[in-house]
């Protein structure tokens, strides 16, 4: 098997392929939960001294990779942080799984497989041995899991000290967000449909993580080799390349040949929730033809993933033949890749869609192995022009119908939602979407708000991404700059990330989550103290804040300076206000007329004189 | 005066220095007026004849730069557009003007100017005759003048044929958008203080533009050479590179030397409105010592700058001695430059703010020339935490006194905004502003939305800018990507333009404006089509979109393939959704059960087999 690892990984476990390393300014510390083998990674900053504060600690999606106490080898896998928690549940059974095919990987019987394999050694894919053995079925029957605590420390980062400072600050649209996240809130959640903790048993590798309106809002990004091709090692990197700038779960979104070899790579390396469209390999075993597809195809399709540990499905199960003919004036008819192939074969045979006819057989599968629905949006708008239109909400309301389908089957579902929507039409989405689906959270792509800026959709889809995560959305799939135009890169994937985290941030300041405002407080006070590393490492993207910086005062010196390069000592208005302050506050006790006279008297020089090199 | 010139002016008649020429795809086009010397520019994109549709007009900003038949020479300047307009009105008269002075360029007596100097001929600046020639004053007096005429015409494109299609559809939040825009709307809108036609008699190069929340949403550069000094040629480019991608409005920001000549350059060849922060000169007239600052000094940087052209100031007037004090306890403290100035000499002399004292005298003046005030919130909150702040609201409601006084003098005023401020806060800001101070425009600053994101800070505030246009504000102030870091270059303004240009259509599609979403139409039509040209042609940043599909796809042939580079043909959902479209209309037709006969009968190839040069 190692001999044919391509130089990357056959080195992995020396020198790994991947990025890895601790974020600038940053340590991996853990907080310990109720047993020993529960441990919460965080990640904290430090400070420059002169802050006078304690490090700052922030959720990190990042698992090992940025632990540079952690051995990572990519040919071996993370360690199965959840093993020992699913086998202790006493549910769930090893079997010999199905076997691989060529086809699985696009591949002719007999044609040589192009890229390394995942050597699992006597791994075995495990399943329920009866029933269903979803984090729901257990919330429901009143277990807290140790992924629900897990869940639950890591939602409450910050809340205990920030609830002492009293007062909510924010617009709920009536979400119920807690004070102080226990294990039982979550559970809770969890429950009553309106959270999904998405953890297929066979993706013990992956830390837990919630998606619900209640908690943080979260953020989805889409890796996968698409037309031109990627090597497997670069998909690897890619997941990981978007979790260390924040990224909350991946979906692997590969066509083409090898996906199921690389999905392997990618799952046994994830330390998040990775979500797929299985409808895209079963399109490939099909050789591309819509309308050969079979219900029988995708059901082994579906099996496939489940076994090699998929946590969450896109199913466009909601797109009916009776809603096609509403897309038929649309601008930009069916923009969606599953919902077109779907609607195509709906149309060939005449027929229902077969994933909606044969739902209930897919919650049989899926709550065997605790794989959550994202039920697709095959309809969702593709323009502003065809947003919030009949064949959207037709689609939106057969959703609903499934949520409660799937939850009979203690199975657990998150709704997917548009597209392209104006800003004046944000907010309905949501509340239908509330409304439909019983408060199952909702998964949004943006929305971009105008369809004039290609090139810059990670912004036009910012800004609707963050309004409909203050309206409820729970979690976010990005857009990079390259949508609509092309593949994303890899600068691509760093961008759209860093610009939905804000996104997601900006709205959970707005719905008043309690915690939020700490690192936006924190870096203020950095940058009013003109401490430009603090400022730095507070960042979303501390590489680009300091590159950005040293553009225009390189100088190392200049990170001491107390003005910024932007107006220069004269002009800078925080070294002038740090001025104001002490004199405004000197004054009240001196009385205001005295200390005029008196500063005027002391005329000293009050802009400060270190001078950047630059200048 | 000519050898003075550097290289890059001296050539600039025959090859100027600046960047010219159409933007890809697009013809300049002049509308006329109802007399022979007023004829508004606007652009045309041409589409592919495929598309069987009129070439799509759009609002432009770009000025003669654009235009493949114009002349462009720096050292001449541009064309006095309006030069017969304001002479012919009569009240003006051309005067000797005050004698420039070395320190009007940061220079000691006797010191060499370092810069060209731009030869003004025998040009001598004009004043009122006597009271006010503003634009108020003339539509109070119920008088059309060209320039509203011009703004007319400009912002009633499209309007007409959208009129056919009825139904607006939009919030406007109690805006008075009309479905046409009349010259006596614009008049009306004037009178009423709810809109500002900045034109300075001194600058008739400038192509009238109209900014008001019953009126398209515009967007201000900033540009200005600071503590790393630029080129006046740089400076001259920035502006126009800021108004190729879309700037309605330029602010000249620049400290230090040669702040007098580097804005003759920007003026004398500026189609947009100039704005500038008169304190900034004036500071460095006394040094940069804030305390030295006096009432004479700055009068006298208003009359230099009132001369010169600058058709908007900066006026913090509004700060207040009693206001200070109410920025002690912020974790930002005053983040305005004009604003920490104002109140270090506020506190230094324990007197009120001397704009605020003599702002009777400041309003005699702007009248005289038409140069418009934009009242400064030097007390903006510069972090989430300060956001909507005692501070900031006690100089809101003293803006807004401010306000009516400079109206009772015919002065044309909009009140500037912060700033940083979360999303759940911004709605009241606008609230508060229409009604503090009368319906004037609101000018924000962002807002930023959350604090965590130096080097995204373009992103984070065309969130808050998205919004808050929406809501009502009228012009706004871009940033960019170096926001806190450090200057922009090239490249940062063209993303900061660029997003605030999305930003603001964005807007303007969310309040309703009836023919903001012909462009959104005409280029997702185009995106349906495959016409990838006419996508790139149609969007904010046409070379931008093209670079970014040739990443993926660089062949020319790529640009006629039915598909994206993104999913490739066989996933290609606009490709697919075609098909379904025409197969549910034939359906619709024949029968449903006969079409899937005579589908699965005909069994094309369904998937296009133009294959990508790259795959």
């Amino acid at each position: 098997m190692s001999q044919s690892l391509p130089p990357e990984f056959a080195a992995a476990s020396a020198s790994p392929a991947v990025t890895t390393g601790p974020m600038p300014g940053s340590r991996k510390v853990h907080v310990a939960g109720s047993r020993p083998d529960l441990a919460v990674a965080m990640r904290e900053v430090d400070l420059e001294p002169t802050a006078g504060e304690a490090p700052l600690r922030l959720y990190d999606t990042s698992g090992p990779y940025t632990d540079s106490a952690a051995e990572i080898a990519i040919a071996k896998g993370l360690a199965p942080l959840r093993a020992a928690w699913i086998m202790a549940r006493g549910d769930v059974e090893a079997y010999d799984g199905r076997v691989h095919r060529p086809e699985d990987d696009g591949l002719k019987a007999g044609e040589a497989m192009g890229v390394p394999v995942f050597d699992r050694g006597d791994r075995r894919p495990v399943r329920a041995k009866s029933g269903a053995v979803t984090q729901l079925a257990y919330a429901r029957a009143g277990i807290i899991t140790a992924e629900m605590e897990y869940v639950a420390i890591r939602e409450n980062l910050g809340r205990a000290e920030r609830a002492q400072q009293g007062g909510r600050d924010g617009e709920d649209f009536g979400a119920e967000i807690p004070d102080v996240v226990t294990p039982e809130f979550v559970r809770d959640e969890i429950a009553r449909g309106r959270a999904i903790l998405p953890a297929n048993i066979n993706h013990p590798e992956c830390e837990p993580m919630i998606i619900g309106r209640n908690f943080l809002t979260k953020v989805n990004a889409n890796i996968g080799n698409s037309a031109v091709a990627s090597s497997v090692a670069e998909e690897v990197e890619k997941m990981v390349w978007s979790i260390r700038w924040g990224a909350d779960t991946v979906m692997d979104l590969s066509t083409g040949k090898h996906i199921h070899a690389t999905r392997e790579w990618i799952i046994r390396n994830a330390p998040v929730p990775i979500g797929t469209v299985p409808i895209y390999q079963a399109l490939e075993k099909v050789d591309g033809r819509a309308e050969d597809l079979t219900w029988e195809v995708y059901r082994d399709t579906l099996i496939e993933q489940c076994e090699q540990g998929v946590d969450y499905f896109t199913i466009h199960a909601g797109l009916r033949l009776a809603h096609i003919p509403l897309t038929a004036k649309r601008v930009t008819g069916i923009v969606s890749r599953g919902g077109s192939i779907m609607a195509k074969w709906c149309l060939a045979h005449h027929q229902e869609n077969f994933l909606y006819t044969h739902f209930e057989e897919i919650c049989e599968l899926l709550k065997a192995y605790d794989v959550s629905f994202s039920l697709g949006d095959g309809l969702r708008p593709g323009s502003i022009a065809d947003a919030n239109d009949a064949a959207q909400f037709a689609e939106l309301e057969t959703l609903g119908e499934l949520t409660q389908i799937a939850w009979r089957h203690d199975c657990q579902v998150m709704i997917e939602g548009p597209g392209h929507v104006p800003m004046h039409k944000i907010k309905h989405n949501v509340e239908k979407q509330l409304a439909l689906c019983g408060e199952a959270p909702f998964y949004t792509l943006g929305p971009l708000v105008t369809d004039i800026a290609p090139g810059y959709d990670h912004i036009t889809s910012a800004i609707g991404a963050a309004m409909i995560g203050w309206f409820g959305t729970a979690m976010l799939c990005y857009v990079t700059p390259k949508e609509h135009l092309g593949l994303p890169d890899r600068q691509d994937v760093r961008e759209g990330v860093v610009a939905y985290r804000l996104a997601a941030h900006a709205a959970d300041l707005a719905k008043g989550h309690p915690a939020a405002r700490r690192r936006d407080d924190a870096l203020s006070r950095a940058r009013f103290d003109f401490r430009w590393k603090d400022q730095f490492n507070l960042s979303l993207d501390p590489d680009k804040a300091q590159e950005f910086h040293d553009q225009t005062l390189p100088a190392e010196g200049a990170k001491l300076a107390h003005f910024c390069s932007m107006c220069g000592p004269k002009f800078c208005a925080y070294k002038i206000s740090q001025e104001v302050r002490d004199m405004a506050a000197d004054q009240a006790e001196a009385g205001m007329a005295e200390m005029s006279e008196r500063f005027v008297k002391d005329g000293a020089e009050i802009y400060h004189t270190v001078k950047p090199a630059a200048e």
